[in-house]
């Protein structure tokens, strides 16, 4: 009996061990029937575009979608990319910030068709949304290896999949004459990459449930009423938008690393998890900061309260 | 040793299956000392006013509380029609949308206090809650049996167990003078249909605490403003809201049964389930109608983008 | 086989008593290696100031939070003694309501900083937070002891700790030129009493990010459009301004004391727990009042819709 038991147990650490390794790499893997190397190898099939990042010296990224002439649509190969660029990023100690943005004055229209048409048995497009959806949870950090601040600067149009992109960012900023419209109704679709689960807790089940089945384009001030977008910038020329992005951005990401990291994980934990846990987590997040170097710092600079 | 352990993971996954096939029947059975014939017949002992349902050709389902006389307050039969027209509903496999109002120009003012008397006592007050709780819940769909897109088409008054209904609907519509109030209070109780729980997760939970705590009148501007009510129609006629109500559905109901089921289901998934689970179950949906006909369709139509 | 199967049954449902008997008593206890009498002997070392509470006859607990010459920051001692004014409201059967100011016309700076500098290593730091949650979940009401409908007067400054104890109330006032400031990343911290976790309750997560990465001001005006304040009051007099925030709160506790504090524990379980506990937990909160005395009153008094 002690031994059955003691084995039990075992077993029991075990496993949970293996979830937690396995749930850090990803939200699908081997264990979800998820094969990522023969879906890989079917994306880079569809090539053209890429996906650009380029990391500034005060911390914030800049990812660009530039597949110009699809309206910076997915091919095979950017979603590959966009997997390797959310890795350098997860490498990346220095970040503090990120801004997404499209080449050409246009965010994304969503998956380029000529890669859609050669996926489309049921089978293959679980894999491009498991592949998707796997890159999209690592970019919004809900493992919490990438606390980046993210900000989707969107000019131009938002359809589809690059408005599901749009949602895996904590901020939208949209430009005069943008829209953000989730048009897969009109393609027989519904949201796959995770941006019905996500819209849902930026706008409410409500206003998601309309923008949804109403395939509605979302213009900068419906944006902004519904909670969708944070701020309209003056400019739609995108060299000056992303420079304002920049600086809208920058009141948020100035301060030390370690500091505003451990902010965007406190946030990432209220949203993700249930009270009693993420007060525990908060917790365990105050305690990688309380005496360190920049607490320290400012208990000399300030010394009267918290 | 082996045997002990395959015993075990055998019990695991019965007791799994089990749980699965129970939770898909009802919120409430008899494994929660549920006894819902018991209830029925008591339900069936007053009666008085009916629930109808016209289906129409569109997939648009009208269901009609009709007991004008006590403003449409629910009988103990109603209760019981009440869930076998949502029965009839999750049959219907062409539907898409639902309006649910109360005859002759107002919507509900709740229980027949008549009934409610004779089972005033704790236990058949709870079951009584468990019944219209398990209909109310097939009704929204948590269970994902009835993906009809719901509207509440709120007319004159909708009191204490009305308003409780209105919650459990997809959107609310208001006409000009029409009022909700979780009259609860003032009747020295809290609501029991499942109404505080679903308040919260429309409103917030500071305003719902408002709504109830204070059992203030929520006429269409405040509805509005708190996100409670999606419109405030124009006419407050009976049969002209009704077909103003109708247009104002439409835009979110019109194409393919099996594509505006499968955004209902994603919403609904955004909405009950932890991120993890709900993007699951996204991706699961989106296989139902990836290369589906209406998708194969319009790849044809749109050659372009998703 | 038999006998480890029965075993084992046994264990999961000793463990399963054990952590709800825990659980009951606080979020942090020895199972979480969580030394309360610790921190306590450390934390009363730092004295001054103190926290007083006055129970009206109506139901309404006043809590002072007394510092005024650090801005009502908190010292140790006030730590504890807020420890054990919420003890004394949980015994408190007749409260129905509660309202937290602060001395001398401002509302609390956070924490003292000569107690701060003294516990600055991190494990300290963690069960200073700890011994700080397990009090605001209490006061929240989390476990369901201390059903108070509770707001937060907020004059002058509500800084840091001082803000997060705001978001443990249920309601927010503030008086003109107040303000209500997240200022931890300027110490180099992130909110670790939970007030990071409940903002994203309150105001969404994009808008809790806001808040915690800019650490900028949040005036009345801005705080009521973010839904973090619920009203702001006519008088920043500190006597005036009180009186203001009782008849504000009295719409919300006027009743019966049973329903009272039914309906704030239906809403605390509404935006706590999964939709399906939450309706199960609604229809057991209905059953302590429905057939009760004030019901029984109120059916004989309005003989006619619920």
């Amino acid at each position: 009996m002690e031994m059955a038991l003691a084995l039990w147990k075992n077993l029991l650490q075990t496993t949970k061990k293996r979830i937690l390794q396995q749930r850090r790499l990803s939200l699908y893997n081997g264990a979800h029937g998820y094969e990522e190397e023969l879906i890989k190898k079917k994306l880079q099939q569809f090539s053209g575009g890429s996906i650009n990042l380029s990391k500034k010296d005060n911390g914030i990224g800049i990812l660009t979608l530039n597949n110009p002439k699809l309206m910076n649509a997915f091919t095979g190969t950017m979603m590959v990319e966009l997997q390797e660029r959310v890795t350098e990023l997860e490498n990346w100690k220095d970040g503090k910030g990120l801004i997404i943005h499209g080449a050409e004055n246009t965010f994304c229209s969503g998956s380029d068709l000529n890669a859609v048409k050669e996926i489309s048995n049921s089978q293959d497009g679980m894999y491009m949304c498991m592949f998707m959806q796997n890159t999209l949870t690592r970019l919004m950090s809900l493992l919490c290896r990438l606390p980046l601040i993210s900000v989707a600067l969107v000019q131009g149009k938002a359809f589809g999949g690059g408005a599901e992109l749009t949602t895996a960012c904590d901020f939208r900023l949209m430009t005069p004459g943008s829209e953000i419209r989730f048009v897969h109704k009109h393609m027989g679709l519904v949201p796959g990459w995770g941006g019905g689960a996500r819209l849902v807790r930026i706008v409410g089940s409500g206003a998601a449930l309309q923008l949804l089945a109403g395939a509605a384009r979302v213009d900068p001030e419906r944006a902004l009423s519904l909670g969708l977008s944070q701020e309209t910038l003056p400019s739609s020329d995108g060299t000056t938008a992303l420079g304002q992005a920049r600086t809208w951005l920058a009141q948020y990401t100035e301060g030390p690393t370690t500091v505003i990291r451990a902010v965007k994980n406190v946030v990432t934990a209220g949203r993700e998890l249930p009270l009693e846990a993420a007060l525990r987590t908060e917790k365990d997040i105050f305690g990688t900061v309380w005496g360190g170097p920049a607490n320290l710092q400012a208990l000399v600079r300030r010394p009267k309260h918290k």
